[in-house]
């Protein structure tokens, strides 16, 4: 299935932090730089989330807003 | 002025396409991803957005999926 | 690839309205629901989405209002 | 009062997941699917939020993916 | 119908531009703060949108940034 | 740094609500409107956020919705 999100950044899980209905997911990408995704604890589970894990940031395009 | 978004990416800006309403701006960040952003047309007149600026892309940890 | 987003609404493409930079593409669901999405016309022409088109409808669990 | 979200699915809760500042809500819509929403406690507490409860899940057209 | 979102800030349209597929809606609230609605021409026709239109902007509380 | 964010409204802190991952604080605005914001601990304490701090509340201009 290919999804319409225009924003796939490939990147490694650096951490987990749980919590009772979301946890927060690090995961560095090219550059060094860590960005942090907040997601329910179902989702981590059910992916079965882990450090160490090659995974894709994904983020639709109005979501993303500019600094300069 | 700090703000909470916990995504900050820095990048730099390689193409614009204008809208009547919104417009999308692509900018490359490390690695070689282009990462797609759409917002008003207004604040990419006041911010004066141009191919080459260095910007940072900003995003709210609410907003990233994470795909695997 | 598995997505964390927690909702995945199964539907068919009745319509679609381009735009310059994002266009919307209407879906049915069960119960005769339609839905509206509002993407980028890139993602329209990379997809190729068409009216007729079975497609998916992710939805991240912290977009979601309740109303009662 | 209308609101602007251009989707609003009808559906009954099924499950409510407390948390100390947000909670998950769990509905399901015709055809048997079951959405999953990211609220406040606050939200659910306001709304006396109960399984069983009929309720109109809203979502802004901006916040739909669309994958095929 | 009550709905979840924890943000409802009453204003006064004092401008609408439209587009394609999205308008902006700007609206006046308490202390002179002018803000701007990204939202469906869809929606704008509608709710039969216009200057001058008391109005509610409603916004979930997962969308709000702090600066500081 | 210029944000592209179209919404940005002065207040105050009145309280905070923390929580595992996520907490939420509370903003008065002009005309006694209170907001709710739903972020990161990590970001609360990383901009010691605490009641009567002046602060600015952001908000994306396609995460408006509007009621009439």
């Amino acid at each position: 299935m290919k999804i319409s999100a225009r924003n796939k950044i490939p990147g490694t899980i650096t951490a987990i932090t749980p919590g009772a209905v979301n946890g927060t997911v690090k995961v560095e990408i090219a550059g060094g730089t860590i960005l942090t995704s907040s997601i329910t604890e179902e989702a981590i589970e059910e992916l079965g989330l882990a450090p160490g894990d090659a995974v894709t940031v994904i983020i639709k395009a109005s979501d993303l807003l500019i600094g300069k």
